[in-house]
């Protein structure tokens, strides 16, 4: 990777449009830059194709597939870690998803990340946060999206609360103005159901407090385009502006009756629900005046590359706090790393591929066994549940499934985790967390012998120390009893011992 | 309740035998003390009767609910909350365990909690702690049962480390030596399957020390009487009269060729599993010698009964723990507490049964939120996911799995609670919590209007001042919204507005 200057690229997949930007990267004086040299938008309007049942209905795909394909044109001469892609509340709640992003990766030529909407949260906040001046004091972000809403307050560059709700301007048009019909009563109760929603942050919102109120997304802008237009305000939107707009909306009837200065026709379908979001936000959280920015999410993303790739990934922030949150043995913890990398990075000589998992090698590792925080007995099954569940800040819901699955597969019996018997990429990695974890299951403090392992077509051989062997009859009986733990998943542990 | 004299009973609804003990209180000083004045036990072998499914059978069931019926007998005149009755391994694991219960109940007469094995492993310690001198320093007790076996390390009164391992007599015994045959192989494949579950303990106990280890099962006594009897030791069973033991029964070939002096007839079929699970804790902790001593869990159940009659309930102990280690808002929790209970105790004018369960829903209002540990979205979900998993000391299975399913039903869907609607019993409490919740949802601090509920045939008419509804639409389209979930699942909220 060049140091002087790199392309990077983000690409979110909304639910309401997808959006690619472009930048280049400058180092100067050890600070980087982010220059945004290209931006792309696609109005794929892909929250609108979930249907009753949570699919994503294939209009909707089709439009994606070909977004994500012209994006790709683009990318085509950028390298893997040079490109990210995150998809947020569409793709997350969608019974499809996985066969969605499957096709999607391949139109795109990258990988896609879906994000849960805390993660999403905090990816706003920090694009927010790099667009702002800083020592201005705490500020409210909120970025309403097609099928859900992110909170945060934070100060600088440091989010202080970060939370996601399930209330967007795509799905409550759905609910609220399918059609298009509008009326007075439906605006209400799309502005009280939105309000539940918010009720619940708003004690700790409103005694943590802030300076000023930001919105960050289409919506914002396009009722601030209004409110501006309109002379209710004279930059951003306030409340009595927005009490306005929902006047004059709730009155109309129809979406073809609105004739609101600075709307523009491409935000109109999404406008009635965005309106009704806002409003509750304004109303539980009691603010008066709102600034808009722009591009949250995406410039977001930009720097949490810039991040990863000097040594500030949040990833390893959120495992450090995980460790002390749910207080983890982190000194067994991290023998249980060195070792589990060790045999893996033997597996990664026939197989280079596997290098990019080091990382979540080192994660699953050094989290496995925060299920004790629950309880003793199928500790493993709680740590799943964890990991699969809890707020991640920096992972994607495909790193946290993957977490999940490895550090369930590090005890106890394997039937439950048959699917990783797959190909190597996938069963190599937690067989060696599981390896690790059975060598210093008793936590002695003894130095261990050196263990070499090997790539077989379907499973590791291990060589062992015969002598070492021979004076640890626990570990080799744990050894040959994994034996046929392997074999049940369709896995071969070949124990071989040598001098 | 007199102060002076009381009779309370134990029942222990053992792996291997059924034992029942009854006790005179005796109130001196205002300390409470207690005199055993009956003790009963039936070789039910609950743990044989356990097939391959997991299922207890026919006759095992026969033979329990013939031992209940006697020891109801003797029961017929004590009162409700003089007699607990527990269900240990056996039951724990069972798949009909709901449905055995439910007959085991009806021949008893009293309602059996089946407990989790840390649960065991307290009560089983608070019954060793009494029998014992106090200021002699840490103790290991060891509890070694029919398919469990609990681990302990406390001083005088105080448990500091309590675990539960799923290993027994009666199931190393069914594993092992199936039909009574025994190997040295056999042996040693036992002893090392039980090593290896003990030495994931072994660490954590090495490292807290103690100077006594205590033996409190009737594997325990068993073996310490056949070490006396053959001269092995003076008292308590040694780590050397145990290897000559397992000499003796590894070479015997059957158990019909085991001839040790002190061995009960009643015990030989479980003796060589017994052993086995204790030579794997006398080597694995490297334990030397052991004393033994007698019926530690029906005692603790004695002792924890008058705790509970004397606020000393463990369960309170419990669930300020969880609100300190999960970090829950304790000072809302209270509020939402306050308020089930005002609308609770409303409805126990009605129906005075559901007094019962006011401690339950005091717990179950404190901890509603514990969920946010994990994660805000969904958190009810992960509340039921840590009350049903965790453990917590005090609590039975039935009572965990009570607070999970009220903590379940207090926000969101009703549709995952359905089997509430069944009687008053079963959706009062859990009814009351949800109301409260909706009603303290924006963690407002101004006060609440006074509530009026009563009992309908299936549901519950809730009254509102109207002055104070109109000035608070949002908990107005929050009821009219509620009316319609409890629809779903057969249940009426009745919403009144009076002056």
């Amino acid at each position: 990777m060049s140091k002087q200057r790199q392309l990077i690229a983000a690409v979110d997949m909304g639910s309401s449009s997808f959006r690619m930007i472009v930048a280049r990267v400058e180092e100067l004086n050890g600070q980087s830059q982010i220059y945004i040299i290209d931006t792309l938008r696609e109005p794929v309007r892909l929250g609108a194709g979930l249907n009753a049942q949570k699919y994503l209905d294939d209009a909707s795909q089709e439009r994606a597939l070909g977004a994500l394909s012209r994006f790709g044109e683009r990318l085509r001469s950028f390298k893997p870690g040079e490109v990210r892609a995150v998809a947020t509340n569409a793709v997350r709640v969608a019974r499809n998803a996985v066969e969605f992003i499957g096709k999607a990766e391949a139109a795109l030529g990258f990988p896609i990340d879906v994000i849960s909407g805390v993660e999403e949260a905090r990816l706003v906040y920090c694009g927010v946060a790099h667009q702002l001046p800083i020592g201005q004091g705490k500020r409210l972000v909120v970025d309403i999206g097609g099928g859900s809403t992110e909170f945060i307050i934070g100060e600088d560059y440091e989010p202080e609360a970060m939370e996601s709700l399930y209330i967007g301007c795509v799905s409550t048009a759905q609910q609220y103005f399918a059609d298009g019909s509008i009326s007075p009563r439906a605006m209400k109760n799309a502005v009280m159901a939105a309000r539940k929603e918010v009720a619940v942050l708003r004690r700790q919102m409103l005694d943590m407090g802030w300076t000023h109120a930001i919105g960050s997304s289409g919506t914002a802008r396009a009722l601030a385009e209004i409110c501006v237009s309109n002379g209710f305000t004279q930059h951003g939107m306030s409340a009595e502006g927005l009490h306005l707009i929902r006047e004059h909306v709730s009155a109309a009837g129809h979406l073809d009756n609105i004739t609101l200065e600075g709307l523009k026709v491409d935000r109109l379908p999404m406008m009635p629900g965005g309106l009704a979001v806002m409003s509750a936000v304004f109303e539980e959280l009691e603010i008066e005046h709102m600034d808009v920015t722009d591009g949250a999410l995406r410039q977001g993303l930009l720097y949490d590359m810039l991040g990863r790739q000097h040594n500030e990934d949040m990833r390893e922030i959120t495992v450090a706090q995980f460790l002390h949150r749910y207080k983890i043995d982190s000194k067994h913890a991290g023998k249980v790393k060195v070792l589990a990398e060790l045999l893996f990075k033997q597996l990664m000589k026939q197989l280079p591929e596997l290098k990019e998992q080091l990382p979540m090698l080192h994660w699953a590792a050094m989290l496995h066994e925060i299920g004790l925080s629950i309880g003793h007995n199928g500790h493993h099954k709680h740590a799943a549940y964890i990991l699969s569940n809890a707020d991640m800040p920096g992972f994607s819901k495909r790193e946290q499934q993957l977490l999940s699955t490895w550090v369930l597969a590090h005890n106890g019996k394997l039937g439950k985790v048959s699917d990783l018997a797959n190909t190597a990429v996938h069963w190599a990695a937690p067989m060696c967390l599981r390896l690790a974890a059975l060598f210093l299951r008793r936590r002695e403090v003894e130095a261990l012998p050196e263990l070499k392992v090997k790539l077989l077509e379907q499973g590791i051989q291990m060589s062992v120390p015969k002598n070492w062997l021979i004076t640890h009859p626990l570990t080799q009986y744990s050894l040959e009893t994994e034996v046929e733990q392997w074999q049940r998943i369709g896995l071969q542990l070949e124990l071989l011992t040598r001098r």
